[in-house]
């Protein structure tokens, strides 16, 4: 029988989390047990929730006992799509005091029930044809009230400057100076253009936005205008709109999931969602190819701790496709080689403001970026780099090299 | 020009409120401002994000400054939906450090965008024809396995303790046993009986449930099937998802938010939202008619400021229909009074083990909640009430009367 199981962290004033723990098990499924008589017992015991495990770690600033439970919830009980499973496991129960769902194990027989990505890591690099290099994303800058023309000229610089994929900006959404299918028709022209002159492709992700029954046609479209790739605020809308756009065989087009709102999920210590299960694996399940999420380095920085958890819940050994890691936020050159000794070659380096702000431009950005990874997989430093390449050098020169931060 | 005013509490380690209220208005709209030429800046001014006001708090624990900070945005960046919305104002600035949304302003033309309940608490008591007091709602208890039998006994003993309506265990998905649309069936012919022989009307609020663009279809046939009510997981699925089913013509019955995974959301102090915000004033302007949360007095008890601020904003001057509150989780019928002059004549008293856990089963139970109501509009004490009636005075000697919680 089919199970999933959650593992919390609870807060418990009382100090009982194991009947904190009991007491879950049962008010989330069957509701009560002992007082059943046996009949109801012998009939209800498939749908009854089990505690597996219950961990005390000693008391918090608050002197709370501070737990660690896991609840296994039997399949019978749910329908296997997620808003099912997040109201069985962290319905009410996300109400009721300090409590964090940190994790959640599917049993086989219900992971079939979720797609995974449906290009992940290797769909992607055979789309571009880099098979040896974390890849480099760039984004758009100040782009809100611009035109379709500033648009597809940023678009080109960043492209020319080396740049393996590029987002729009999150906020962009429908409107009439720059049009969702006016940017993908223009932007693979211009992005066609770079190729044919400099042999370098780019991948443009544009950003799928409107009412929530009106993406799935626009993404149908999108894809038939033939965009390389969507970018969604999945959490602006529901993780199970993400798997639904990922399950249609009519987008078949890689998809990009930005964090926007996912802090008011994550950020809290007590309350809410892991970093690593709503930005790792639910992200990774319900079908992202690529997960956005801040690194530990930038303007906005995640411990490293958790980034890095992030990460490996997008990557680790499962029967799904990879999910691409995508650290982001206020990165510059200097800050490659922590990015690639943290998060490997399997991973994107992406920035805004650390391509635009070059000195050379967003050209000459995506080229210091494209040779700090050359220089760190050539096993040099970046200041060895830097006598090499000139815009290696002005990027050093205006940021400074990255320091490593404590996990 | 037409804007929304975001309200936000932030922590801000750098005592500079100022600065980072004036990054997230330039941040979030046109990316940067003083070092662009004169030329764009006329053309982007209608863009640009303006700070309204900041107003420092003092320090919190941990020194750092708490400020709340008020920021316009132009309604022009963004189309007028709730995930733009949100992706604007809290998208990524949600992960960017201790900062909570605690309020929206949406300008009047912005308003126009969203439709306000159907039915609001005029229509749900025009379709009970039921004016002078609070309503009462009562809850499935221990429904999971169970056949349809079982849930029909229960539905038919709620009713003729004389609840108002009936809702929906939030956690009983499409199952064999039970169906959606054989409860809606069944459920209202024994409603029907109930009706014709005691002349009592009650409504029942049947789970929607399924993948998402399956909802809108399986609404659409509840309602032609003369569903009273649907009961939603709203956060399990996204703001919008409610919307649109508030604004199909065809579905056109009740919709009952339910909190289910919204703590995951409010809970933080330091993050996320506020309570009066998101079950409050986003679920009204969506389309509730109903919202329910918890009480200040029951097993999952909110502040009771938190919880009067939904009720405020769930029906608050505005030009949408007024929702109706349901306060919840662990109500029994000693706290009828508070509840009454917290949440006055429009709300809803609802409880779940305060109507089947009574000596007289769920039908004694929601006499000695009618009672409760009856006695206290009288202006009588609960125990001058017990006096009189025998259901009452059994709910009292097994639960006591609650006491009264500060603010």
């Amino acid at each position: 029988m089919s199970e999933i199981t959650a593992t919390y962290i609870v807060r418990d004033a009382k100090h009982n989390p194991e009947k904190k723990a009991e007491g879950i098990a049962l008010g989330l499924t069957v509701g009560s047990w002992t007082d059943l008589p046996e009949l109801d017992q012998r009939q209800l015991k498939k749908h009854k929730g089990r505690v597996v495990s219950v961990e005390g770690t000693g008391l918090d600033v608050n002197s709370d006992t501070v737990a660690t439970i896991k609840i296994a919830y039997p399949a019978v009980n749910f329908s296997p799509d997620l808003p099912a499973i997040l109201t069985t496991v962290f319905g009410k129960l996300s109400l009721d005091g300090k409590i964090k769902l940190v994790d959640l194990e599917f049993g086989d027989e219900l992971k079939k029930a979720f797609p995974g990505p449906r290009f992940g890591i290797e769909g992607i690099r055979n789309k571009l044809g880099v098979y040896d290099r974390p890849l480099l994303m760039s984004i758009f800058k100040g782009v809100i009230g611009r035109d379709l023309p500033f648009l597809l000229d940023q678009l080109k610089k960043q492209s020319l400057g080396g740049v393996d994929l590029i987002k729009d900006d999150e906020i962009l959404f429908e409107n009439e100076l720059a049009p969702f299918e006016k940017r993908i028709i223009s932007g693979k022209q211009v992005l066609a253009e770079v190729y044919e002159t400099t042999g370098h492709r780019t991948l443009y992700a544009a950003n799928l936005t409107g009412r929530t029954t009106q993406l799935r046609d626009k993404a149908r479209k999108a894809a038939e205008l033939g965009a390389d790739a969507l970018l969604f605020n999945v959490f602006a809308y529901g993780l199970d709109v993400l798997q639904e756009l990922r399950e249609d065989e009519e987008i078949a087009i890689p998809i990009m999931a930005h964090p926007a709102v996912s802090g008011a999920l994550t950020a809290a210590d007590e309350y809410g969602f892991s970093h690593s299960l709503l930005l790792g694996k639910l992200l990774r399940y319900a079908g992202a190819d690529f997960s956005l999420f801040p690194s530990p380095y930038g303007s906005v920085a995640l411990e490293k701790q958790q980034a890095l958890s992030i990460a490996e819940a997008l990557t680790a050994e499962d029967q799904f496709m990879r999910t691409f890691p995508v650290p982001s936020a206020g990165i510059h050159p200097g800050m490659v080689p922590l990015l690639i000794e943290d998060f490997g070659l399997d991973s994107i380096i992406n920035a805004g403001g650390g391509v635009h702000g070059h000195p050379g431009g967003a050209e000459g950005g995506g080229k210091a970026f494209r040779q700090a990874i050359e220089t760190v997989l050539e096993g040099k430093t970046l200041e060895e780099g830097a006598l090499e390449f000139e815009e290696l050098k002005s990027a050093l020169d205006l940021w400074g090299l990255a320091k490593a931060v404590a996990k």
